[in-house]
């Protein structure tokens, strides 16, 4: 059987950012789990269903947090499953805090970052690892990977009448 | 009975930097308990260490860590003592990545941070927080300020020799 | 008798993030002064106010200012209660100027930096310290941080219905 | 047959870092090649190489590169294998190019983001990718999650003694 | 026949601010082709442009691109023709991450970098490489540095009546 | 009688750098007193020498130090003399932190700041301030002016003889 | 007859900030010149405005540039007037390009830097100069000063009524 | 006849990094001068130097300065060729001062900023320059361009004996 993605955010706030990894999830066939918890506030929670992600059938954890975002390690710590930070831009220094604290990771334990607020990128980057074993989730990401070159293509297209009237 | 403070280090690599934690606890003589505790590789350590430090008779942690430093962060999502985080200089960024993976904290969780490799304060502020219900030791600390300023002056006198003969 | 907290802002246009930080202490019961007084432009007021505040009945001063943050490092200087500051974020450099000029202290003179404009945080700080000696309150943190908990799990169940729904 | 993991790095004198993500591969006996090829001076050997990398029989790619870090976002355009950045430190600011010039890549294409000269992890995450169908190599990061945790206490333990000597 | 300038911008999104280029390059008469094309979701289109380039009557290329911003040095992976990076602000870092990886090329294959959105300053700079052996182009840009210059005077001018009202 | 220049350091260990300024204003043959004095370690000192300053014979007051910088802020507080920043690196953030600790003053209290470890330029900034009014330094300024590009130019012949031979 | 002050900016659009420096020094009595000039449109009247400066009255020039802000180091470069730099905050980058190149200057040329968009500081630095030889500035100055600590006890007063409301 | 390309430092303690771009220049056979002038010490010098650069047969200016590195754009103030700026890392803040320095140009005055340290870069962007008409010059550059790729090569394999006895 598949396995499934975890995607856990530090704070309901982080959703309206973290949806899109669910919409691209969705789009590849995936199953997820969705939840809300926090390294800080909820540790005990974090902390249990890391030791437990991968006999829960889950294959990847995808993690959001900003400010000092501690979730994707501290999940890291607790799992030998790959685990994706998505550093989440908040109200001050731009996200940078947040970046800082998701990829700084020591020797060990590592965390696979992606940009500031990649929610998207995060679910492709876990879509790839488990197409690493299976096929079919492979040539679905070909098949996206040339539609999304189809479509520079034909904004590309587009934009040549805009530049003629200029 | 006296509280102590803990001195925790995610790595023994911290230690020359965190002695001089030690030192000036000593000098106060606070009682402390030093560890290695990692919040990425030994995180239930650290977590039980936590849950159980009030009862320990702990009242105040110091923490040290550096790159994406969660120790102070992790420790206090464990506990209601007061949290006091070193962010450690390590060998790229200057420090800048654990100065935000300690201070920004999100609200509910405050870590007291102190500046980049501030052991010496780190254990001066946890003497002074101590010393908010013990007088004893709020006298040393103001004997101690003296003393500072007196040094100070001291070395004013001693350079006016080396700038007149300039 | 309790400590009390002192509050002090650099200007009262930091009221409006400084306000949560007396909210946060009269939800703990802990009694406080907030004042305006300024490290550049009412320094003598400043200086006379932490010279006394010990012998006033403080327990911990909570510094808030922006931008070349001076204030709480100078009532550090005239004090030996444990000094909590907040950097502000203001027009320009997104509160790093506040951040660096408040964290950054020299040996022998701490200032317990929480996170930019992290008013709520310096307050539970506050009572953090004041509970090492006062059960009372500590039992109250505690149970605080049982009902964060709870109100993180509420959101998580809260987002399930949300999630389905996509 | 097991997937293998290709490492590459945009210069021969990133190599002495690089070699700590060869020897962890050859830990958890996991094949791989490693080779120098750059985004800029052999664009289209490296574009060949990613072309055909999962055809090879590669299952992740690694990619250390330093300043304005092209290399994984490149090898990422040509391919659906999750791809591992390690952005290197430089001559100047401090890694900070490196690693914003890999981590922040637009939506479509990720790449998996490890710290600043973060080789040993860039592995580690490799070897946890191909685990995610390899109950095998599971149980081998497991294995060396415990030997680390290990290790931590007993640094830990060694630390007393000079501790008790201070 | 004179040489055309290319102007090639990474996302269509780029178009409002790449705009200018445009306008700046038709005020000085000198042709140009403006194109989407993306250094990670179409790298085959844009290596075979950049190849093909000189052959087609190009004397500059001029990429504008946001975040972890490749497409410039990719195009001058693939040609000797002088390669303008436009750094792109985007919604984190305020082009920070854009400009770092535009400019910090490593040796032998430079990108000539502008500011942040210098969309206008990379004509300009286009227009000057061709003017180097176009007289009448040259003539052109002094005459455009005069009426700027009259311009500032201008202001300056009727900046005066403003000021006495004060 | 000419006003004399105040140069403080807040600490002994700046002294290697702010020799410089001394050297300086020696060679304009401008008076000067220097002082080891700090905002945090000895603040009622910092304030009597500033409050007092004007009236005993000072023209400005050059303000050296390092990490969070109030030193110069806090003289600021107590004179209207034109105070003079220099912004000291330290072993973290290169010296960021006493820049933005010293330049990012409130409305009402500025600092002249030069750059980070710019002691000679502090001085020769306190010679010109002196100068407004006395024409004998101002026609020293311009000598020295002379004698700098006189410098500049002697080095470019200097040169020449090692470029040829290249 | 008292000197005047140079207000200088690079363009037009700086003027709604400048604005305030034009204020602070009319309630100082201070004569002033306003005017647009840039470093890079219109050089020679910047460096020909420089050379003349002191011949023409003026005590000294207050420079407001943004992004790479050469203004102040080029009119530096022309006088040895003090000169007052301020850097403006532009599109991107929150004002650190216009402050690091202001401040950074070479030895033998200083700039006077105040905070980003500090005119109103830049204003009161030059009223300092000046009242290094003006006792009736100085007591200006002195009585502004009392006048803000005024206001500032006065917001202090003012707040307390509204917290008490809490 | 051909043009020939100035190269400018600020200072002729730059000279040990400028000099790579006067042996790459020689490589492609193309004439230069190299010069010492400084923006802020000479800066007639420099004016009159780039009022004549292109009368004087010149076909592209190489401007090396570090801190607030001014002559770039004091140069391009001064002509239409097209400006090569190079931002030199000096004693503090990594390069990133004369970075921004250079780079953030205003509209209409655009500098061709390579990365820090980046003379041979500057040099092969000038070459760049010149071989748009020049097609002998174009051949030489690609000469150039294939021998450095399989200078990559060779380093590949060279490295492959050193891996395989790890």
């Amino acid at each position: 059987m598949s396995k499934k993605v975890a995607v856990i955010m530090g704070s309901d706030s982080d959703f309206p950012t973290v949806k899109s990894a669910l919409t691209e999830l969705k789009k590849y066939g995936v199953g997820f789990e969705c939840r809300v918890m926090s390294a800080h506030r909820t540790p005990s929670d974090a902390a249990e269903f890391a030791d437990n992600a991968k006999a829960n059938g889950f294959g990847a954890i995808i993690c959001a947090a900003g400010m000092a975002a501690h979730l994707a390690g501290v999940i890291a710590g607790h799992t030998t499953l790959p685990v994706i930070g998505i550093p989440m831009k908040s109200a001050a220094l731009e996200g940078m805090d947040a970046l800082l604290a998701t990829v700084m990771m020591p020797p060990g334990v590592p965390v696979a970052t992606v940009g500031i607020n990649g929610a998207k990128n995060a679910a492709i980057l876990a879509v790839q690892m488990l197409a690493i074993s299976d096929d079919e989730l492979a040539a679905k990401l070909s098949a996206e990977k040339k539609a999304m070159a189809e479509g520079v293509r034909a904004k590309d297209t587009a934009l040549q009448a805009e530049i003629a009237a200029l």
